[in-house]
């Protein structure tokens, strides 16, 4: 059945063709285009942004999420410079991964390929549409990106933008779309099988659960941090204070945030009274459960379910536990598979946590906040994968590729 | 809510836990023992299939469904050599994918670790309960084994034989758990995210068809294969007529066999003729589209919609196409994305063919049947991916496998 997202979704492979093959030099002259053509619309844009952000002052919408909706000259120019750095990241489309002669002879090479089409289903971000594109068109993917309503305007201003960046480089605009519609639509893209080859929810829990629950197209789950840190009874206390600190509140909003702080019971009466002064200092609220509290008379209680959700904000849960034993199984029953960390320099001990906590990223004597693609050092990141299949932990240019063998004979038959 | 499938799948939780830091040594013993104990359950296993068997023949299964539920001697000695294969292959787990020192100095490793636990859904087929539950154990991963009802006697045979192997090595047994019971508990287990990593369907389309839209568990798609090869004009025709008959009649079953055959216009009077005598010698009926029963009387209509299916025997579908172009879009259209094949000595013409065609395997002037884990010098294969997420072809131990981020510092915080 052809609808307007079929015939999109068709435009978008039609598109995906040509990226797959394209070297790249024009791909980064693409992107500086793009970017040039973001730059010079910038009234357009904050014009169409200006109608979304006063249609949810009006709906009541919460000031963070307003926050987070509305574009500003700086905004729209660190959008244009995620384009261009884009531009200088290599190209993961074409590497070899391996390559080899068979027994019988045949000689086979792996090598990166895009996906085709790939499907980003977002919040009322619209900085992601620019970056989400950029990241698509660099590896080489046509990209599918359905944003909130409530970013509607925004989100048009910016990939008309994008589109006439792409035109003028000669390129079929419809390696950008903006995937518009009721929410029937979300659930067409979601189903596509064979016309979209992967999709990517970027959001929070709510919106990564629906879009898993919903999908038939394969998924990358990123994103839902609840992280932990443990300070061993062997830990150099200070350092132990100056990352929960910087874990907690230099970005709390962040899914490399800490969330739920464990203590070694033995170092309680001596560590929780620095480290609750410290927080309370920096306006964190600590919920502890009765272990703690107990020590921590400053501490408010926290519900059992407090160890299982992020807080996102200058809360944090904590409680004691008996060794590095309790503190892997409680972050084997409530971990997101996002971050962990140890606190500790027993060697023993660092490596127990490392080989036996199941995440995405465990640390040792380094603030979470160290989990992200710019950290790593990949540059560019479209989110990170708390999921094991594809792609574990910041997602960058190579996660947005495949693979495919070229096997060549020379009239190679099997015995 | 607990079920006695949530029961077994947390069984094959604790199990997976000690398995995912034992050591090689451990895992080969393991695997050795699981092959002493199967060889010795020989006649147990041979009478549990006699059941199965009888009750599938009184249920009038087709002979070929018959055939594959049927042990003998014979196949149990390959499972069993199977097994111990698995212990001469290289561990993957472990294994540094890459390693490096960040812009703030903080250390990044990042290593393979095992998924999990596994789930596979095949058919029935009992050597796959040892082949599967062999890969799963020697890349780490419990396994939760879901075969067909039609073989349950002889699956509770080899499963109980392999579990006696792991107890005999102090290993706990639910690192190979057969999971028993109604359709409802395949639904389960579809959607048992938090117990089970991964799954992975082994069988025909309709199963993996079932398996990817039931499922919210992440799935590995192996196995349909509709397989093209296109006879250009610059074709050495002598070796296109070996590789068409290799392909098609070496094994006809199987999912790299040859289904579709393209010949270039300008050759067909010339070639047709021949290849229509070479295939019709061997067994071979062809079903051709217009342009190709214009050339070869023999052939017999083709209906549209064997362009897009699997024969699996010894069938083949053919049409003429105007060139390299209409070959690829041919392909385009009809492929299931596993092996395409082009004939020729024109490299221009080879490369546009590699480069274009999307698939998990592009060959040039060598049998399709070469797609295999076996054949690519990989070892024991689960199967062969043909989706883009994680894995695509032929996927063996390393492709069991996700990774994680072992980061440490020496008190580094995010400036």
């Amino acid at each position: 059945m052809t609808t307007p997202f079929t015939t999109q979704a068709s435009a978008a492979r039609t598109a995906a063709r040509e990226l797959a093959t394209l070297p790249r030099g024009r791909k980064d002259a693409a992107l500086h285009a793009m970017a040039d053509a973001l730059a010079a619309a910038e009234q357009d844009v904050l014009a169409a942004n200006r109608l979304d952000v006063e249609a949810a002052r009006e709906a009541g919408t919460a000031d963070a999420m307003v926050d987070r909706l509305t574009l500003t000259g700086e905004r729209i120019a660190g959008m244009v410079q995620g384009l261009r750095d884009l531009a200088a990241l290599a190209d993961p489309v074409g590497d070899v991964l391996r390559g080899f002669t068979t027994a019988a002879g045949v000689r086979i090479t792996q090598v990166r390929v895009p996906f085709g089409v790939v499907g980003i289903i977002y919040e009322a971000r619209p900085n992601v549409t620019a970056d989400a594109a950029g990241i698509c068109l660099k590896s080489g993917n046509a990209a599918l990106l359905r944003g909130s309503s409530s970013a509607l305007n925004s989100n048009r201003a910016v990939v008309a933008a994008l589109r006439t960046g792409l035109e003028g480089q000669g390129l079929n605009p419809d390696a950008v779309c903006l995937v518009e519609g009721g929410r029937e639509v979300t659930g067409e893209m979601m189903t596509a099988r064979g016309l979209v080859d992967v999709l990517i929810p970027r959001g929070g829990a709510g919106l990564i659960n629906a879009v898993v629950n919903g999908s038939t197209v394969p998924v990358i789950e990123t994103g839902t941090g609840n992280c932990h840190l443990f300070v061993d009874v062997d830990a150099d206390q200070d350092m132990a204070l100056q990352i929960i600190l910087n874990a907690k509140t230099q970005r709390p909003s962040v899914c490399n945030a800490l969330e739920t702080l464990l203590v070694h019971e033995q170092i309680a009466e001596q560590f929780v009274p620095r480290v609750m002064s410290a927080l309370n200092g920096a306006g964190v609220t600590v919920h502890g459960d009765e272990s703690f509290t107990s020590v921590a008379p400053g501490a408010l209680p926290a519900r059992v379910d407090e160890f299982d959700a992020e807080y996102l904000s200058l809360d944090l849960a904590a409680r004691l536990v008996a060794g590095v034993d309790e503190a892997i199984e409680h972050i084997r029953a409530h971990s997101s598979g996002h971050s962990e960390t140890i606190i500790t320099t027993n060697l023993a001990t660092a490596n127990r946590f490392t080989a036996e906590v199941d995440a995405a990223a465990v640390l040792v004597n380094a603030s979470s906040r160290f989990v992200d693609g710019g950290e790593f050092g990949f540059g560019a990141e479209i989110g990170i994968s708390t999921q094991k299949l594809h792609a574990r932990g910041p997602m960058a240019l190579p996660e947005m590729t495949s693979s495919k063998y070229i096997v060549v004979g020379d009239g190679h038959i099997r015995a």
